[in-house]
């Protein structure tokens, strides 16, 4: 496997480093425990003379905020918090205008930066300011939560929900520099780890079996923490960077990240984006595996991949099915019609990442509505 | 003079095109008198399939859009009017998320186009809404203030006002086609056109002092329309194309277009943007006036400049001088303290557009404060 052998021999596994390649705005991913108290010293290398608004929100700064302050106090960056609600309601205009103002407010410039510490909701909406404030300031990404690691803080896409949509406003911006300390997710509850490692399972998926191979076979020591988990996140990082790489403004390949997402979002949308029922890492596991599923019910993947992946989610405390959200099950018509407004429908045709087994995912544009229709109501049913 | 020998000898004066040349984000510029009835068909065949939403103010709209749809929907194209307040207070928080809105609400996807019909206010508004909804929408300018022609509508630089300051939210994002239809401009007021032609003049100053000249001959030909003011836009966007070529996102030259800006911005600040006292065209056209006289005072710029320079303002009826405000003076603090909140300043150094002649204009990095405060306190007794 490629990005495992790339890995110097004899190098520890505990400090890993991810480049991002994007020609001039190419940046790094460390990825090591205890980070946080060398944050100061990271960034004074890489931009000396610069100013931080640090983005958190309340419950991630009442945990982690002092320690990231010290260390950037002694490495003589000075920096201003602004602290905003914790959860998906603060990705919203308002939220947007909050940010900005305090960053303006703070006489920061152009050549200072934004740095985000917190889940994919901080980084999302920080790293939104920090592209429009000044017509575009620096931006740190600071991940605290395991989806942030593995997923929101590497690539770019930044923004903010509209009242019609997830994600309808916002730029691309890339990071100067991603911070992921794997020790912060020590704090993160069981439920948000889980969720967020869906997103990891998922670059095994798509396109590395090798992978999904190392993680059926360490998956605990993973979640333990430790070196497992750093090389989990490493390994992610290289995978999505790879795609991000290859297609930065997504035109292309990476829509393969999509895998689970089509039924995911519609999954979230029914539960009216209700964290209690289901958060977004569970909507794309059952999604994960419904796209298994009607994979093999359209005879692509063998049935055998298909029981892996779902025994491998479970075990992993995610869930699998329609069913298992909590609460009363939507309607065939309900999904369908969040599903054709996730995706731009040509004719009756959708678009979905569906798969050939495990690692072997591609983007399928003519998927007949009808034939999901019918899977969903088998699904549905059982 | 290099922009004016390099059209194609012979070619009708009428219809004038200038490239914007920016690797993959080149654009040109078509300029002539009736592009407004050509405009769907000149977006149809480089942007086939796209849909719309226009962006207008009630002004212009009253005056011009009806014209637009016209040669629109005989294109094919369809298309939602956006339509919002005149004035700079549009180019708000509350501005832009009623258009990105709208857009949405419109259904448009990031192949569809936000087309900006209107002048720098509507055309920041929705080149900032484009930029940000869906994250990256495609992008139309048809300015229809001189200032837009010649300025605003060139270069990318998109934005909103946060409350703490003009153009502190924003984005660079270029347009695919920018149509200035000159004869639009017949509906401005004589007042508007003199402060957009403020704009024009700059950049002859700047650095085109062959261009200043040919102003100084043709003007009252391009105050009344026709061939030399087509001419006169073409030229300037050629001369702000240029600069933004060499410097998309201002980090050295396009410094150069702030001629007179420190200056104006004070001055308007001062006015409290009420546009019955000022517009930005004329605190432009003072600021130009002072920019040259401080450096007459400093020895750089020879007085028979700075009078032809004086001279060519007030004939269009441009004011030269701060006491040409209507209402009560600023004080030398006020306008310093204003002048240093719009440039970092650097222990007591500012950074100005200083000139050693008309067309000589240069980046002066460490102008001291005080020899500023002395001058403006001989201009406000003089
Ligand atoms: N930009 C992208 O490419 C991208 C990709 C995927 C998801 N996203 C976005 O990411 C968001 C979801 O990210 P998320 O799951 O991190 O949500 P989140 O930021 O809301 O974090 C989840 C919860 O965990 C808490 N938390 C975070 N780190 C913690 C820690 N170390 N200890 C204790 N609690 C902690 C947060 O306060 C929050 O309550 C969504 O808005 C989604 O749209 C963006
Ligand atoms: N993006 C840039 O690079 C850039 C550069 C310079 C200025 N600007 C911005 O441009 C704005 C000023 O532009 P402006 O002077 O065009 O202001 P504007 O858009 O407010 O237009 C001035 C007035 O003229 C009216 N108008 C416009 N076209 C007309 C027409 N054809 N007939 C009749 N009335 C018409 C408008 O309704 C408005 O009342 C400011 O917000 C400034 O910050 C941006
Ligand atoms: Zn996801
Ligand atoms: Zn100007």
């Amino acid at each position: 496997m490629n990005e495992m052998s790339a890995k110097p021999a004899g190098a520890p596994l505990e400090r890993r480093i991810v480049r991002v390649d994007l020609a001039d705005r190419s940046y790094n991913i460390l990825i090591h425990q205890g980070l946080i108290d060398e944050a100061g010293a990271e960034i004074a290398a890489r931009m000396p003379g610069v100013r931080l608004a640090v983005v958190s929100d309340e419950t991630v700064a009442g945990l982690h905020l002092e320690r990231l302050s010290l260390s950037l106090k002694a490495a003589g960056i000075e920096h201003v918090p602004v602290i905003v609600p914790a959860g998906e309601g603060t990705k919203s205009y308002d939220g947007l205008i909050r940010v900005v103002e305090a960053v303006i407010e703070a006489r920061l410039e152009r050549g200072d930066a934004v740095l985000a510490l917190g889940g994919g909701v901080v980084g999302d909406l920080a790293g939104f300011a920090a592209a429009v404030t000044r017509r575009g300031m620096g931006f740190i990404q600071m991940p605290t939560s395991l989806l942030a690691q593995v997923d929101s803080s590497v690539g770019g896409k930044t923004g903010i929900n509209s009242p019609q949509g997830k994600n309808l406003v916002g730029a691309f911006h890339q990071p100067a520099l991603v911070l992921a300390d794997t020790a912060l997710l020590d704090t993160l509850s069981p439920r948000e780890f889980a969720a967020g490692y869906a997103e990891v399972v998922k670059y095994g998926l798509i396109d590395r079996p090798d992978f999904f191979e190392w993680l059926d076979a360490n998956r605990q020591s993973v979640f333990a923490g430790g070196t497992a988990r750093t090389e989990a996140i490493a390994l992610s990082c290289e995978a999505k960077a790879a795609v991000v790489a290859a297609d930065e403004h997504e035109g292309g390949v990476r829509a393969l990240l999509n895998l689970g997402h089509t039924f995911g979002h519609a999954l979230e949308k029914f539960a009216a984006y209700d964290t209690a029922r289901l958060v977004h890492g569970e909507g794309v596991a059952i999604g994960m595996a419904l796209a298994h599923r009607y994979s093999a019910t359209e005879g692509l993947c063998p049935e055998g991949d298909v029981a892996r992946v779902e025994a491998h989610l479970k075990a992993c405390g995610l869930p699998t099915r329609i069913q298992d959200i909590p609460g009363n099950a939507p309607s065939v018509e309900a999904l369908m019609q969040a599903i054709s407004q996730d995706k731009k429908v040509a004719r009756g045709k959708l678009t979905f990442i569906l798969t050939r087994g495990i690692g072997r995912a591609f983007i399928a544009r003519d998927v007949d509505a009808g034939h999901i229709a019918n899977f969903l109501s088998t699904e549905l049913a059982a």
